[in-house]
């Protein structure tokens, strides 16, 4: 039973998660408007204010985060600094701020996508941040003190989302928030640490 | 012969892809402070400027930016800023502002380098940096207009950097810049786009 700290719970994959997690575990779900405990995110200061408030944990798992979509030629370093502050640097603050809440062994799961190896319009932002992640996990596991762990996963485009956003991803094939959910259990429930675990991509190449 | 700007033009791999491209191709040489033509990639302004100055271009070549080093426990999201300010949004906009003083046809070149794949320590910024760097590269060249093409070179340790930083790379196998200088050439006169071209690395796993 350990107690695990579930960033961005009210989402399509928070929720899969939490489905995946809540009958071994014992849950502390935060979003930005409800949960357990609100947190923004791209606030450092409503960061540490949440951790000061929960007790120690043995598992943070964060899928939270956005990035804007856009045309390459419509794109700007402004357009790219919002997903470089919310879903890269809110994540990676998450990450600095809790390794003095988490217990000795614990871990880190972040959230990327399949947008950086498998790219599609309109998506150049969404590459850029989730290699952003890639690299930032793979740099970081080998720094974390109190043998900390972290890993990301990095799904393809969910079964959920292709009711809105279908003419993006084509010839993509979309996996179930329930199958990704299963990666997050790998990386807290495991013992591996700076892995990309990549769902659902079916690389037509 | 092309008409080739290379910004970054006085660094040890500038200097090596000019020694590299210079008999074949008429080169405009860009750096912070020297050069046929002065830019700071940090100033959107600067860059358009730049470019405003200069005739129509067949490539342009960037081994220009810096990230910060040091360890994780000691990096901030200001720290981590420094680098995708700089070696990230400083190329990306090189990119952005340049594509309608290409000709059609032309291409972009990139510097990322191998800490997403290959970390070491005090390197998170450059790990994730370079991983931005790369899925932006994959992301963009979908969607370039006028059939230009895009790639990164992802080099690992300089041979010529290792009597300096050498503590931080044990292990690893430095490699010249004139043969990281070769990778551009493959992408400038090449015809690939959306490639990341390791140089150097021995994965020792």
């Amino acid at each position: 039973m350990m107690k695990i700290l579930i960033i961005g719970a009210t989402g399509t994959i928070g929720r899969a998660v939490v489905h995946e997690l809540k009958d071994r575990h014992e849950l502390i779900l935060a979003g930005s408007k409800s949960g357990d405990i609100t947190v923004d995110i791209n606030d450092i200061r409503s960061i540490i204010k949440m951790y000061e408030t929960l007790p120690l944990l043995d598992a943070v798992i964060v899928t939270a985060g956005t990035v804007h979509f856009a045309p390459l030629t419509a794109m700007t370093s402004e357009l790219y600094q919002i997903g470089l502050t919310s879903k890269l640097l809110g994540q990676v603050n998450i990450v600095l701020q809790g390794i003095k809440y988490l217990n000795e062994g614990g871990s880190f799961t972040v959230t990327s996508g399949s947008a950086n190896r498998d790219p599609y319009k309109q998506g150049s932002s969404s590459a850029m941040v989730n290699g952003a992640i890639d690299g930032f996990v793979r740099g970081a596991a080998i720094e974390l003190p109190k043998r900390l762990r972290i890993n990301a996963v990095s799904p393809s485009i969910l079964t959920e989302s292709m009711k809105n956003y279908a003419d993006y991803f084509r010839g993509f094939m979309p996996v179930p928030a329930e199958e990704v959910a299963i990666a997050y259990t790998k990386s807290v429930e495991g013992a591996q640490t700076g892995n990309i675990y990549s769902v659902g991509e079916l690389f037509l190449k």
